[in-house]
Formats: structure tokens, sequence, C-alpha cells
């Protein structure tokens, strides 16, 4: 089984780092991918982002992970990598509804994929990405959100930031 | 990967199947685990559902799928048969609160089971056991919700009860 | 436009009044509908629930209105009746959910008859039969929840109860 | 009865004939209103909207559809049209809880024109302008999301928009 | 402030002892009150949660928590002990449409009396008696679940229950 | 019990008023925190929302309440003015998910704080400050969502917008 998990990854939290823990458990292959969305305005351009994944991802261990970046249409991305299954972390219900609409659409581009949903640990289902950075922003402690390299990746960028306003 | 799809199944309904026939296509062996639950006053008897599974999904054509009772912790059976996934469908918002919390529980209870949730088909999202033995006993049409020969089984079990009252 | 409001009304509320009030003004004929469910064990008997429903209704001054019960699949009874809609009153997420699931059933079932959702007025949003029989029951005041005579005879039931008990 | 079925229809969907097929069979008249919200960046102007509109509809065969333009307080334009209901199609729980709230606000602006809930059909539960546009833009098939004409139109905006990008 | 936390508590978890920790920190006296329902058949009866609620208690070393018993309209009860709160956790969406039910039927009562609600600690999202005694009742392990002396007592109960069975 | 409730009060509703009257009965100092948010483009200066909030809490006589601004992080203010309770308002599901997520959020930064949520009256279930903007753009009736001072205000802002445009 070949198994996308994709997101924004922007930055990457505990919350994600456990979705891959456990999907790289029951997956032959998990291709964590960084949606390349040129609409939005992130903090971390992509290959930053992948960069990050592979460095908090390489301290689990775990030999069955490929990190990627794809644009277009998830459900084509998976077909092109021969994904069977789309995994995804589902925190409450308001991601449900979101998740679930999704999921439904892309059953409806190709029914030959399946998108997996798994429930996120308890201590992390307040967390998500922008809750780090909004944290980060207003000097909070983020380091139980975030591996300490990722700590000091925002650390970095919000200096420079700073520094160019 | 094995996995277990555990359910009431009293009986099985279209949603049932959709849920069978697309977990088939990413597992290497699916166990649709029929609960025992003794508390219950179901309409068949666990032998009676598990022919009725037997039968329908035979018509599917699928090879990887076995047919089983279970009582106990879903969890520890799990385990038993060496299954590292449990399969479960998800219709709405009202499922996902309980379904969030039986695999937060069975997580707590055996981390190395990760609980995996698919989306029922949209056609199939009104459908539930209870539904249709409802409009069964108030004469109304299951014959787009169940298998006919479900219904064949539904209707003689009507009729008995009714001699019998 | 004929419409039938089916429920239990055991016994109506100012909920339900506010719904036939409001559903009254755009419909022909609203047809009350009781559910004559022996399953259930009522509070009140389906003559006794229509009665009150009656007078509770004749102080409205409306012209539009009839009073009825029913058994089987409403929507059989729908058809039966002519009525090409069906009202509901929603009050919240849970009553949604459950609501949509049998909108859905009965489109499936017969797709000539509407199902029509109003939103309850925001101070009944809070009511239901159970509710009033609840607080009566427990000695609570009432008077706000239900018209005066339906407050009197839920006295006179529970009189009527603990002086069998 | 005249209905009043108000949106953005920012292009008409397969949902949108849906609500209005249905609404149209129970209803005298069916004003379907585009709303003209300067405030948005729309794909489509509020005329070419109303084009689709009429093109789609004409197909249903339907006799009591007129379509307009609106701007300011749905419910002002529901009283200047003589509307007695609005007409409002319902998706899922976060579509249910902004409705809601539109409804009760509606109601207490003027509680003589009431909110009808129609749930949309099991099929288009996962469809919006929103998705349509978006998977558009990536190049998926929304040949099953909307009618051929709006499809068509879509895909000379998209050329539009890239030839002048 | 005089808070009341009314409940089943049968039997307490490490949730409840959680809300009521995090409670006795910002109200002057907090008072336990265990529901006297008749009409439901516990595993517990009231004396024998008391007891298990005071012993679970006394560890955490409070000094502003009372235990009791009580029967009829919550808000009554409150008004009785001069009560100006009632506190109630909350776990999930369904826990909260149920109680906004109760806390609006409660106001509507009484308006003095003003119900508090605390989120439930992440850990213990998933945790209820019911779960407790489901998993106990299959044999699983429930040390995570509720205190030592909670665990035994169950363990006597199911021995007990088994014996006259 | 000193207690912030925090909020932006673009401007102030009668849903806010009902929530300060409501605590202020069981707190012993309130603070109404108005959130200085350089990132959004509110219609009134935190200046003159401190002014609205004054004039529309002297009509309530309440003498516990205090005004002030803050920016940061919510939970930093807390400990800064030395508040041990944080109270929020519920309105509807989706306010309950995201000040759930809030709330586990800011205990996991300090856990000495504590979040407070009430229920909302019934008649202000609708409300909030977008829409109170909405209506008001649109030309509608906002005098039952607003004090008198309050609409003045708004009004006047409009016509200053109005003339510079």
């Amino acid at each position: 089984m070949v198994a996308v998990y994709p997101g924004s990854f922007d930055p990457i939290t505990y919350g994600h780092l456990d979705i891959i823990t456990r999907a790289s458990k029951f997956v032959d292959t998990l291709v964590v991918a960084v949606l390349n969305n040129s609409a939005k305005s992130p903090m971390f351009s992509v290959e930053e982002r992948i960069v990050m994944l592979k460095k908090t991802c390489a301290d689990l261990g775990l030999k069955n992970i490929k990190f990627t970046d794809f644009s277009g249409l998830l459900i084509d991305f998976a077909k092109e990598i021969s994904a069977n299954v789309i995994i995804r972390g589902l925190r409450a219900v308001t991601d449900f509804e979101y998740e679930f609409q999704m999921a439904l659409t892309n059953r409806s581009l190709n029914s030959s994929v399946e998108t997996l949903f798994i429930s996120t640990s308890t201590q992390y289902l307040y967390l998500s990405s922008s809750v780090v950075k909004e944290v980060a922003i207003l000097g909070g402690d983020i380091s139980f959100m975030v591996p300490a390299i990722v700590g000091d990746e925002i650390k970095k960028k919000l200096e420079k930031i700073k520094r160019e306003a």
C-alpha cells in the first residue's frame, strides 16, 4: 500500500509527526506531500518545509517515508505516484465536515483512491500550524507544539521579518 | 495489512457492502467481525447475520474477505487475529463523535492497532440497519437499501414474528 | 399546498404552537398528525393529545389547520392525504442530523413529497415535550413552556399516577 | 406562495438545479435571486450568472421560475417582490449553523417572511460553486458537477484569465 | 462563590477528578452533588459513590469540597444550598448540545444561578463512566481511567454480579 | 475571583452586555479587555470601542467592571492583571469548536488560568458584531441588536465612510 499524506506543513507540528508515525506502521510507503499553493502567503517556502519535514522525521527512525511537493489536483498526484490511499488526520467536527467534502469530491473524481482518516492523538487535538504561528508571533512558548529545530526556524524567520519591517 | 471491520450487521445493508468493497481494495485481508452482544435483542442471530454477509459478499467476487463473530473487547479481538487496523465507516457528525471516542479509547487500550475511517458513499449516507428494519416493519420498500436475499430474510422474519404474536 | 406536520405532541408545547402558527401562514392546509406509536409509553393517549392540540390551536384563530393521528410510514400517510410537503421544526445540530436522515430516507421512498425545515423561535430552542415532562415530574414551573390547559392536564395526570402508585 | 431562492450562483451547479427543481413543485412562483455583492471578486458577472441560470433552467421545462439580481437586505428584497418564503438548501452541519443564524436574523428583521430549508440530494452533498471552480482551475473534470454550458463558460473564463496573466 | 458540580459519578473517573481539581481553584466552596435518580439502574448506590468520591478527592488535598446527594430539580437544589453557579465539564459537540439545552432550561427556571462550562483536559476527552464500565465488563484495563480504589470497587462489584448470576 | 472577558467588541452588542451582566454577578472583578489587533481593519478604534463599552455598561449600574485594551497573548495578559479565569460566551457548535481549541491552547500555555464558558441568552443567539455591521451597512434596523448610543455611532461612522468614498 502506497499512501500519500498531503498538507501545507507550514510548519510541521507534533500533530503531523503523530500522524506520520502512526500511518507509517500500516502502509508500505508513506509519501508526505507538501502542497505548492501559490495563492497563499506561507511563512516557509516549500523547500524550507521539506527540509524541516526530513530533519524531524529522521529522528523517528522510519524507513518507509518519502517527501515531495505537489501542485494541481491531489487525486491526479496520487494517481501519478501510484498511491492507492490518501491519509488525513482528523481533530474535530469542523475538520470532519471539510475533510468529508474533500474525500467525497476526490472519490467522485477518481474512485480508485480511498481517503483514510485517522484521529489525532488527544494531546495534539488543539494543535495546528496556524496556532503555532499565532502563539510564536505573540511571543508565547511553542516548545511543546513543534520540535526544537522547527522552533528555531520560526524564531529566525520572525527575527528576519522584524528586521525587514 | 490485516484489517477488522466490526459491526452488528443486523442485517447487512448496501452501506456496509460499500465499505467492505472499498476496504478490500487496500487491505490484504479484511475480517468482517459480527459483534456477539448478548445485551441487545437483535432481529437476526449472529449465525444468520454471518450467512447473509457471506452470501451478499460472494457476489462481489472478492477473494480477501473472512467472516467471524467476536465478543469481548474489539481491541483484544484485533490483537488475537493479528489485525493491525480497524475499519469504520463514517456517515455524519453524530457518527463521528461516537466513533472518535471509540477510536481514542481503543488506542489508549492498545496503541498498536490503528482505527481507519472511510466516508460512506453519498447515496448510502442516510442508511443504517435500524432504518432498514423500521421501514420494513412499517411496510415500506427496502429494495434499494439491502440486497434481495436480505430483503427476503427480513420479510420471513417479520412474518414469523406476526404469526407468533 | 397541503402540508403535514407530524409529531408525538406528548404533550404539545409552545415550541410546537410556534411552528404551527408560522407554517399556517404559507400553506393552504396544515394537517397536524399525531404519531400513533404503540412501542412507546406516552404520558397522554393519542386522543388526549389531539384534544389538547385542538384546544390550544383554537385560540390561535387559524382556519386552515386539521388534526388527525396516523400510523405506519409517514410518507405513505402524506400521500394518502395528498400532502405535498412535510413540515419539521429544527432546534439544534443533533436535531438536524436526525431530521436530515429522515428527510433523505423519506425522499428515497417517495420523491414527490418534500420535507421543509423551519427554525424554531429562539425562545423555544431549549424546549421539548421531554423537558416539559421531566420538569413537571420534578415539581418545577412549566407555565412558560406549555399553555395553561396543557399544564392542567399534566398536573392531573401526575396526580393520577401518584394515587395509583 | 411566492418564494425567493437567493444565492451567489457563481456559477450555478447541479446542486442548485436540484433545489430549484424541487422547490418549483410546491411554490407558485420561484424567484431565483442573484446577490449583487460588490465586495467579493466573483468569476462571473451578475449578468453572466443570470444568463447561465436561465439557460440551464430552460431545460427543466419549469414554467414558474423568474430570475433577477438583488442588493441590500434579503428580507427587504423579499418584501419588495411580495415573497412570503425564502428557500435555502442545506448540505451539512456547518451550513446549518450559518443558515440558522441568517434565518433567525431575518426573522427578527421581518417576521412575516419565513425561511424554509430543503436538504440537498445526497449525490450533491459535496458540491458547491467553490469546489467547482477549484477543481476546474486545477484541471479536473467538472462535467458531473455542472451542466455542459456552464462547464464551457468556466473553460472560456479560465482561458481568458490565462491569456491576460 | 458557592458552586455545585452535579453528576451521576457512577463511578467517578479521572475526568471528573480533573474538573473537581480545576474548579476548586476558582470557587470558594465546591459541592459535588450525586444525582439520586431512582429511574436508572446504576452500578453503585449513591452512598457507595459518595464514599468513592470522598476517598479519591481526599488525595487531592483540597479543603473546599463538600459531598452530598440530591434529587428533584438541580436548580432548586442549587438554590437550597445557596450555590450561585453550576459547574459542568464539556467533552465534545454532542455533550455541548445537551448541556446547552440543560443550561437554558435551568436559566429559564431560575436566572439567578449561572451554568459555567469547563473544557475537559485532552487526555480525558474520551472518558466517561459508561466507557469505564463497558471496558471493565469486557475485561479490559481501566487503570488509566479511574483511581486504583475505584478500580478495586468495580472489580468487586463485577465479581459479585458474576457469583449471583 | 478576577475574570477577564476578552473580545473585539467592534462594536459591543446586546449579546456582549448579556454576558457582562451575568458574569458580573459571580466574579469579584470583571475586566472587559478589548483586543488590539493591528492585523484586522475594524469599524471602530480601540479607544472608541472602550468609550462605547463604558457608556453602555454604566447604565447597568454594575460596580465591579473595569475596561482596558490588550495586545499579545491573552494568557499573558490574564497573568499580568492577576486574573484567574477567562470568560467566554458560547452561541453555537461552530463557536464551541473554536473556543474549545483556544481554551485548550491557553491551558497548555498556562494551566493556572481557567476558561469558563457561559451560554448566551436565547434571544441573542444569532447576534454578533459582524451581523450588526452587515445589517447596518445594508440599511436594516439594528435597534434591537445594540443600545441606542452604539446605533448612533455606527450611523455616524457609516455616513463618514460614505462622505469619504
